[in-house]
């Protein structure tokens, strides 16, 4: 049995000595990095926060003490060390999720997978302690990277206000989010790490605080009265202090001793504490060193020693068919800009930071910046490309609409990860854009079906100089063109059955499930009309009186129903006058837990079989209803 | 003809001398006292920059230097040194704008009056001069309050980091947003402000800035070098500096030429400045300044002597309804906590927060940090209410989905001024909620009809303890009573005639607006049912069937129409194999501009009238429709 098997749970650390835990610390790193090639999923990052996951959980007593994660990618030490050692269905059904989970674990407090929360949630469960009397330390570990978000600082300016409530923060420190941390704040911490005390303090954290009894005495009321005037001597104390917290460190975060011990004095101060360690982003492992791009941030299944992947490549990714067109739109512009928010390889944005460097801003993890000063540029007479993930722009919905709509800012967003995702679970599922967007004047969303169109309307798009655009794609390959019969206003047809019964709206990439439908149909006897509307937002003014020559409408789309394209193809047909049925197919309004897309699509009906099968029955339903009507209106 | 008169544009300030300055600062809040007393509008913050709208409009060069306002409410000034200086229509239809407007004036740019934005369009706008190579410089004015907000954060984290981008932040410090600015960084600021230095420095603006050249030989070059040790011995630098980002101040905002000074030297610096100038909000006007709530934020029409209201007052507010049951239940249930952004008596949490003071807390403009905490809070035990205005969630929108709802909290969010809320212009209005939230999955929405059903869905809220809730209501007067005639599942059945045609679905407030339209079309011979599903999400199950019984159903809400209760309820009745004709009244998917809210109403047609008359033509016409599809059918 090695010693990663015998932990069952926090308590079981405690009696390991150093010897022991330098051992644990290999076997988890060599557990991660076999377990991690075999499923996919977050390796860099979890490679970083072994010494300090083993730290945490000596130094705290959890679940009473609520160890607290902020976007929780790097969780996966965390739930080996609390009775979570199956990897083999990591992030498949039924399967480990790739972050926290309450369902998994009473260890687990956060699940939302999006960054710069956890400081929020501590402030809360620090504040419901003090009202309800409750004992139990709250501590929340922030990467560098997340402390850019903004609510990160909203967070730090209650929590720093008040002197006696106690929360501990702990900064991973790593210097990195995907790539390298950019902006002030990451000059800021690289000052309090490359000062001349530097060397010193290290130093400090490996020998001074080694002989630290791990419980005890309080050590740190005698330590304090001398540490105001040592840490002066030796590391600017920055604005952390400024602001009131007080700050412990830099420490070595690779060292599970000094981890430890500045983490107990950290918990025996009755008040804001901010722990800075510093990390290294996939530690231990050559192959993600060597990477600069991100770490191996994320990485698909592959074999562990060479990092060649299992699975041969798909054809192109929407991501590279984007970027590989915005970097030919940047030659021909030159009023184009891009900007990311923290994720430039991701999504799809390096090749044009390549060729036009001085053009392509990262923001940091921060999407309500990257919409306003979108918005600036905008009106300073570029054209701003924004590209984040779907579901992170609903950080920034206030922003697309009071600055980039109510200002008539010619800004595109590109929303890749559109859809089911899948495999990150609910909240990485970009299924909120095309219902929340809906109430946003003026603007504009296309939902490319193949890569021509994602070319295409990216072109259409950057050429709209008063009104945001959207463009939403999924993740993964793209698939075949799907070729188009005739345009109808904006939109193609797909498919033309003679006196077709149903007209099928088929929202982007579901285009070639609902030609599958159709054909489907058509075995019994049902004729279709197929529509890619192109763009989905605004409806197509040619939508109503195409539906009036159909007995039942069917829209189907990758989104959240509630709000979207289905409704308001309600909207548009009511408005006209256009009373036909209409039945929509997406995804219910719950959250959905992790599995493969294919997976999720089938679970809630998202299938050829399911779609045919369902408007077969809604026809023979509405058919009925109106031949009774019939009758009632003749009788 | 006064100074002030004489003042046509930007340009003509800069020919007055000291005491021609001093003359029309007086002759400003002169002004401003008597046109805002007649009309109503922002008093107490435009009182506070009159000296800095002045020195701003000499240092810089607007419109080419760009002036950019955060939140906007203090831009009166700013107006009336930019030839606009009739302000007998302030904020009625027609007349000025009560924030910037870019239809108002060349030197408007940001007209959102969502806080802390304002850095973000800066950084924006200095990066487009940077890539297209244009000069003129961008100059933000962000209040200490609204630094607070995590957008600011995210775009100093930005700004800060390159040194050699100009851009100029002015920090508006009067320590106050709406009531004291909290937090941290308040602490901050105000240790700048009243270290030992304190004095010395503002003397250095009144005595050696007084003979800096305005324009001329480059100025900060010579005082730099000598600047950084001077500084030293007089202010700590703090965390600005930390950042990167050069520090002036601070400064006395009400000091004309130290102002002007301050700004040209912080122009001949080529990268990003903090100038930090101490205002005071109300200055010069005595009932302001005794007013410790708000320091006449907002005023409405009023005696300027007596500071009497010139119109009656109406009944109870929605707010003070909510306030007085919310402090009731606090009195019963000790784990009901109370969180507001920066707004506490606006949202009518003055009095929970006089009794229960230790369980209510004023987060900052925080909307993020508000739901995120509550998320907190709720998992350590207690039930939060948050209070905020509708418009201002959209700032959260992210953390209720993710935060909130994903964890199954139980928070609920009381959304004031929702709906049309008419004088303060587009992005005041609380029109989005309805149709953002649905897509929330477990979230429920209440939208009380009267202030009875308001006290009482609010303790249905704070009964549900495994999922937010949220509760909706608009500005001003409640009205009378609305009596049910009968409850259908939870639904209220308001009148009920016998074998009616139309079924009328009134969302809240709008209830005597569909009850008034009944009585409207009984004149004509069409009978109707009125209900008020009093909770609007998720839509109640005996809707479908009632519907069902009816040849036309109509949705009146107080919200845009795209995604709104209208689409929620075609929906429910799709689902239900329901095809009754559907038509929906409630807002355009457009921003609305300033007017009384009964204008708004009248001109998108949500009155008894204009409802009534669409309800009959919807009605003939799908008679029409079903009898000819009758004659198909029987053919």
């Amino acid at each position: 049995m090695t010693i990663l098997e015998s932990i069952r749970g926090p308590h079981d650390l405690k009696a390991l000595d150093r010897t022991a835990l330098g051992e644990l610390a290999r076997e988890i790193r060599e557990f991660l990095i076999q377990a991690v090639a075999r499923t996919g999923g977050h390796l860099g990052p979890n490679l970083g926060v072994v010494e300090l996951s083993i730290g945490l959980h000596r130094a705290f007593d959890s679940p009473v003490d609520r160890i607290l994660w902020d976007t929780g990618h790097q969780s996966y030490v965390h739930k080996l060390l609390t009775g979570r050692q199956d990897f083999s269905k990591l992030r498949t059904k039924g399967g480990l999720s790739g972050y926290p989970s309450r369902a998994e674990s009473e260890h687990d407090v956060i699940e939302n997978s999006h960054a710069s929360t956890v400081l929020g949630w501590a402030d809360g469960l620090a504040k419901a302690n003090e009202v309800l009397g409750r004992s139990g330390h709250v501590v929340a570990v922030i990467g560098d990277g997340a402390l850019t978000g903004g609510m990160a600082w909203e967070a730090l300016n209650n929590i720093a206000a008040v002197r006696d409530r106690p929360l501990i923060i702990v900064v991973n420190d790593n210097a990195r989010s995907y790539g390298p941390t950019i902006g002030a704040l990451a000059g800021h911490l690289a000052a309090l790490r490359t000062s001349d005390g530097y060397e010193r303090v290290l130093a400090w954290g490996k020998d001074a605080l080694r002989r630290t009894p791990v419980v005890g005495q309080p050590l740190y009321g005698s330590l304090h009265g001398a540490k105001k005037g040592f840490k002066d001597a030796v590391a600017p104390q920055g604005m952390f202090e400024d602001l009131g917290l007080k700050y412990v460190g830099p420490i070595d975060g690779h060292d599970t001793d000094a981890v430890e011990s500045a983490l107990v004095r950290a918990k025996r101060f009755h008040g804001p504490v901010l722990v800075h360690c510093l990390t290294e982003k996939g530690r231990g492992y050559q192959a993600a060193l060597d990477d600069e791009a991100d770490r191996f941030h994320t990485v698909g299944a592959m074999d562990p020693l060479t990092c060649e992947p299992l699975a041969p490549a798909g054809g192109p990714s929407w991501t590279s068919v984007f970027g590989e067109e915005l970097a030919r739109l940047g030659a021909e512009r030159p009023d184009i800009v891009a900007l990311t928010a923290a994720m430039l390889h991701p999504t799809g944005l390096s090749r044009f930071a390549e060729r036009f460097p001085e053009r392509v801003w990262d923001v940091g993890i921060a999407e309500q910046h990257a919409a306003v000063c979108a918005a600036g540029l905008a009106t300073g007479g570029l054209h701003p490309v924004v590209a984040v993930y779907a579901t992170f722009l609903n950080r920034a919905f206030d922003q697309v609409l009071m600055d980039v709509a109510l200002h008539r800012c010619g800004v595109t967003f590109v929303l890749d990860r559109a859809g089911v995702t899948g495999v990150d679970g609910p909240s990485h599922n970009g299924m909120w854009d095309l219902s929340v967007l809906q109430v946003v004047p003026g603007l504009r969303i296309a939902a490319p079906r193949d890569a021509a169109q994602l070319r295409g309307q990216l072109r259409e798009a950057v050429d709209v100089d008063d009104a945001p655009t959207v463009l939403r794609f999924p993740k993964e390959s793209v698939g075949p063109e799907v070729p188009a019969l005739a345009r109808l206003g904006g939109m193609d047809v797909l498919r033309r059955d003679e006196d077709a019964e149903v007209l099928l709206v088929a929202v982007g990439v579901l285009a070639p499930v609902c030609l599958q439908a159709a054909e489907l149909l058509a075995g019994r006897g049902i004729t279709c009309t197929v529509v890619d509307p192109r763009w989905v937002k605004p409806v197509d003014e040619q939508l109503a009186p195409l539906a009036a020559r159909h007995q039942l409408v069917a829209v189907v789309e990758d989104n959240v129903r509630s709000g979207g394209v289905g409704w308001a193809v309600g909207q548009a047909l009511r408005d006209a006058g256009v009373d036909v049925p209409l039945r929509g197919f997406g995804i219910p309004e719950q959250f959905l837990a992790h599995a493969k897309r294919g997976e999720v699509l089938a679970d809630i009906g998202l299938t050829p079989v399911e779609i045919a099968g369902r408007i077969g029955a809604a026809l023979a339903a509405t058919t009925q209803a109106a031949a009774a009507a019939g009758k009632e209106s003749d009788a």
